[in-house]
Parts: structure tokens; sequence; C-alpha cells
């Protein structure tokens, strides 16, 4: 069968291998839409980094490069292992791509997004699902509803990492929230704090095409440090500060924001990856008592953003910026993120 | 009356003062015991830095040098000013000495401790227990129970910072704690959550003095950087990592140490202040979702202080390593704190 498989940095190709077997407690799929993600965008301009590479194996996969990649992604099942229940041919479905280890204390405690060895199919081995098929263990499927076609149901992944992230600042209606960044994962999390009952929401972001596109999905005031004074503007809107605060932008000047722009006992949330380790001022929490917490992927949170799907109260259409075919994945996908990474929030792929 | 007061640094003289009256809604008091706070030592060192100096007076007391000190004390009311219930002359009281601001929205919140403009009784004007008398709001005496004497009431205040910072962690009993520092704020933390159920308790602290002290007020196991292989141990002792970490030490380490030690959305609480901005790794957080918050100084925390030292539960017998008199607050007081920094706790001061 055809996939798409990482074999190094800058080095994506289509390749023809062996088509998978559906062993006991595995689903065989025929994936329909799969999104091309930051970490593929990433791993394919500086790594192999998450992918493992020669040498290296993942420690649970045991796999190396070339990886077939494709981690967001819904489909047609075509097969049921023995023992794997609730799923049937035919069903449409999502896959949730953590790998979760049984000899894992953290795992089988139900936090599998904080295995210490973090693994994703599509990623670190197990196949993908930018493939004609792809087989996952049953844990990793969710049946969809009638409401939620395929190309819709790529976009869970992402969208359960913003409710993940949103989850951690346990809203209870009406809260202020400010979003520092609105790149993909600041704009799900914006859907996410909206669906679950956020007030009013602020968004602060630089490039002129996500302010818009922030303004799109739901923020309720979008600010530019370029042109703004964010820091009067929010003390004016909110004296005693927003509720919550997240970061996702990952740098020493967006968790400075987010500290300073809390209330007393407000909750920063970082959703951001860091590249360096960061400083800051202690006291800017000390004197507020507030709480930071970090959102790691994503943890028993695919069915509630199904349910917010099905019943409309998140519209992800906006987030869909391209849809190509498997042949166009190079140019048309990765290298078009990266090229034009302020144009697009997602585009997915049909094989 | 006689008053110690801050005249500025290295200078602290007994002076003659005029008796404070009690207006209505104050209660006057004569301090008994009066316990000197390493806020005072570092106000002798390097200040005026929280005192407020000449031309920058405190916003809410409108009072600079010279300040009458003694924040943490304990005496007899001897008048009540009309409209303070619950409390008469005769009684034996203890201080909690945060000033309250009727117009600051945080403090009429609940959240004094977070008030912008925090000021305290004995710090920042409005008199101080180093003094014969002193006269302070109804809302700051705490009538005591008959069998907490003057000498152990002295220490509620500290207690109360300690039991604040174990209060952040949401204790429900049995829980692993790593306390990193043994210093005063270190050893009211390990009593606090001693008192609030927590199960193995761990500190870690470099001076010969303060591990003994640890030891001898009830931590189970004392780790010292110089002598042991903490981060070995620890891993060993609690393989998933801590439940919650305290960082009593304020420094690129241990705050490290503390974010290293706790499991998988652990809980981190930092009660050090901080000399400079510190640098960490977000990663350290990210990938277990832990959670870093800070606490500062009390907050409704005197009520169970008291009723956790009437009950026994608290022992404070060993933190009281000096006793003097008034005349004594400098060489005996002040500069002994000074020069034998990790041979006391507390010393406490009779007028």
């Amino acid at each position: 069968m055809r996939a798409v498989r990482y074999h190094g940095n800058r080095d994506v190709r289509i390749d023809d291998i062996p088509e998978p077997m559906c062993l006991p407690g595995f689903v065989k799929i025929a994936p329909e839409w799969c999104g091309i993600c930051g970490s593929d965008v990433h791993e394919y301009l500086v790594g192999p980094e998450t992918i493992p590479s020669v040498g290296e194996p993942h420690p649970i996969t045991g796999e190396t490069v070339p990886i077939v990649l494709g981690h967001e992604y819904a489909g047609t099942v075509v097969e049921v292992g023995e023992g794997v229940l609730g799923v049937k041919a035919g069903d449409k479905v999502a896959v949730e791509p953590i790998i979760r280890d049984n000899d894992c204390p953290t795992c089988t405690s139900g936090h599998y997004n904080l295995c210490p060895q973090l693994g994703f199919h599509g990623l670190s081995g197990y196949g993908g699902g930018l493939a004609e098929y792809s087989v996952v263990p049953g844990y990793m499927v969710h049946v969809l509803p009638d409401n939620i076609p395929t190309d819709v149901a790529a976009l869970i992944e992402p969208l359960a990492v913003g409710w993940h992230a949103a989850k951690m600042a346990d809203l209870r209606g009406g809260e202020s929230v400010l979003i520092v960044g609105a790149g993909p994962i600041g704009l799900v999390t914006l859907l996410a704090v909206k669906a679950q009952g956020a007030g009013r929401v602020v968004v602060v972001e630089l490039t002129a095409t996500r302010k818009r596109k922030a303004a799109e999905l739901g923020a309720d005031l979008v600010l530019d440090p370029n042109i703004d004074d964010v820091a009067a503007v929010l003390a004016a809107e909110f004296p005693q500060g927003v509720d919550v605060a997240f970061d996702a932008g990952g740098n020493a000047r967006t968790i400075e924001l987010a500290l300073a722009s809390v209330r007393p006992r407000g909750q920063v949330v970082n959703i951001a990856l860091w590249e360096h380790p960061v400083e800051f001022d202690m006291f800017s929490m000390l004197f507020k008592e507030s709480n930071l917490t970090a959102s790691c992927a994503y943890c028993n949170d695919h069915t509630e953003v199904i349910e917010a799907l099905a019943a409309g109260t998140i519209d992800v259409a906006p987030l869909i910026t391209g849809r190509i075919s498997f042949d166009e994945i190079v140019t048309g996908g990765i290298e078009e993120l990266m090229n034009n990474r302020d144009a697009h929030v997602k585009i997915i792929v049909h094989p």
C-alpha cells in the first residue's frame, strides 16, 4: 500500500509498504482525512527529534525511521480484531494516537498523556494515518456519530489539545480569559474555552491573518502588541486581572504577560512548547498567589470533543485552511505550512 | 512609653514615645512576648525595603521611619474601643498584623494577604508589638484559649505562614511531601503539613543545626545535598515522585529540585522570597502537568492555628531558641540572628 514516511530531515517520501495485518485487540482503518500537525513540520525542518532516529528506537514501539506519518485522522473501519468491542466494519472513527504502555504506572493510573516514554501512532511507529490503511489498538478508536464527517473528525485530535488545556483551567462559567498567541493551539484553545463556558475572551497576537482568524472564531477582543498598549487595555477592561491566562507563545515575554495579567489567585496555563529555559520573576506569582500549570496533549478528552462537535457547540470549519491529496503532501502540505505559516491553521490530506 | 523603633539601616533604637490612644473600633494591648522575624533582620541589614523610608510613606498608613517594630506577638488586652465585640480587658490575645484596606477590592473580597499595598502593623506603621502598648483594629485580635500561654502565642504569626502554605497544597491525608530548605519558614511548614495530615515528609537542608531541628520537629527523612544523592534517594523512596514539594529556598537549584521531585500532576508551592528572577525549564512542568503556586503570608488561618495549638497537634517549644528582654533587642536579638543564623529558629522578646 502507499504510505507517507518520514526518512529524515527534509526527507518525506511516498513509499510502497506492506499492508498492516489486523491482530486481536486491533482495528484496521482506511483513513479518509488526516491533518498535518505543526510537529510534522517541525520534524521535517529540524528533526528527527520526537521521531526516533536510527540507533535510538522508541522505547515502546522499538521502531526507528522510516516512520509512517499522520496522527490527526479519521476514516472507515475495514476490519475489527478479536476482542475489540463497540466498533464494527463500516463505522466512521477518529483515532486518538497516544500509545499506552501497560507496564507504565502513569499510563495505568489513567494519565496516559504523561507517560515518561510518551509515544504517538504516526510519529513514534506502529504506522500512521497518512497511508491507505492503518492498524491501531482498540483503545485508540472513537466511533463517530453520523453528523460528524471525517474531514471535520480529522480535527478532533488538535481540538482535544485545546479542550484539555481549557479543562486545566477548570472553568465554572463566565470567566474572563486571555490567550497569548493565536497559532493553531491558541485557536483550538479559544474554541474550547468558549465551548466550556468562558465569558469574555481576549486574544493577543501579532500577525494579521491570525488576528482575523481569532476574531472569526469568537474572540471578544483581539490585541496586537505592535499596535495596542496591551497592559493598559487589559488593566482598563479587567481592573482585577483576568481569571485565566493561556500562554500559547512559549517565550519570556508571553509567559510574563500571562502571569502579569491574571487576578489574585488567577490561573495561568502553559500550552506552548519551549525552545529554551525561561527566566521569570517569582514575585509576580507570590503577591497574587497565582497558579501556573501546563497542559500536555489530551487524556480522556476525545469523547467530550466529539459530543461538542455533534452538538454544534464548536464549529471547526474556519480551522480547515487547505485540502490536498496524498501526492501533494510535501509541496502542498508540509512546505506550504513552512512558507505560508500564518495563513494556515490546518491543512488536511485525503489519500 | 518605651518602644523599639527602626530608624534606618543598622539603626534600631529604644525610644520614648507617646502611649497610643484606643479609638472606637480598636483594641489596646500590653504585649508580653514578641518574636523577631527574618524580615526584621533583613530590614536591619539591607533596609529600609518593606519599611517605608522618608519621602515614601506607606500608601495605607501614611507613615515613614521611624517605625515601631514587632509583628509576631501576643499580650493582654488593657482597653477595648467602642464597637469591638468578642474581646474584653484582661483577655490574652494574639495579633494578626496584616492591615486591611476597606477601599481595596482584593481586601474586601477576602484575600487581604494579596492587597496590592500589603502592609503590616509592626513594619508599615500603626505601631507594633515591641512596645509597652500597642493599639490595633479589632479585626487583628484573636482571643487565646487558656491553655496557650503568650510565649507560645507569639509564634502563631509565623506558624500561620506555614499553615497557609500547607493549605495551598490542599492535603487530603497521607500525601508524601518534600520541603526544600529548613529555615524558619521551612520548619513551620513542616509542622503545618504534619498537622494537616501529610504522610512521609522529607526535608532537604545543608546546615547541621537545621537538619537536627527538622528531625526533632518530625521530618521522616532529612537529606543533605552535600552528603546524599538527593535525586537518587527520592527516586528510590518515591518512584512516581512526591505528591507535594515546597520550595523554601528561593533559588534556581531549590525550585528545580522541587519541580523535578513531584509526581505527574504533583503540586509545587513556593514559600520563599526571591532575590532574583529565576530561570527554569518549563518542560519539567509540561510533561508532568505539575502545578506551581506560591503562598503569601496568611489569610483566615489564625483560628485554625490556634485550634491546632490548643489541641496539642502542633508543639512549638522546639521553635523557641532564645528569650530576651527589651533592652537586648539589638545585640541579643537582631544581631544574634545575623551572626548565629543557623542556630536559631525564633528569638522572642519580653518587654
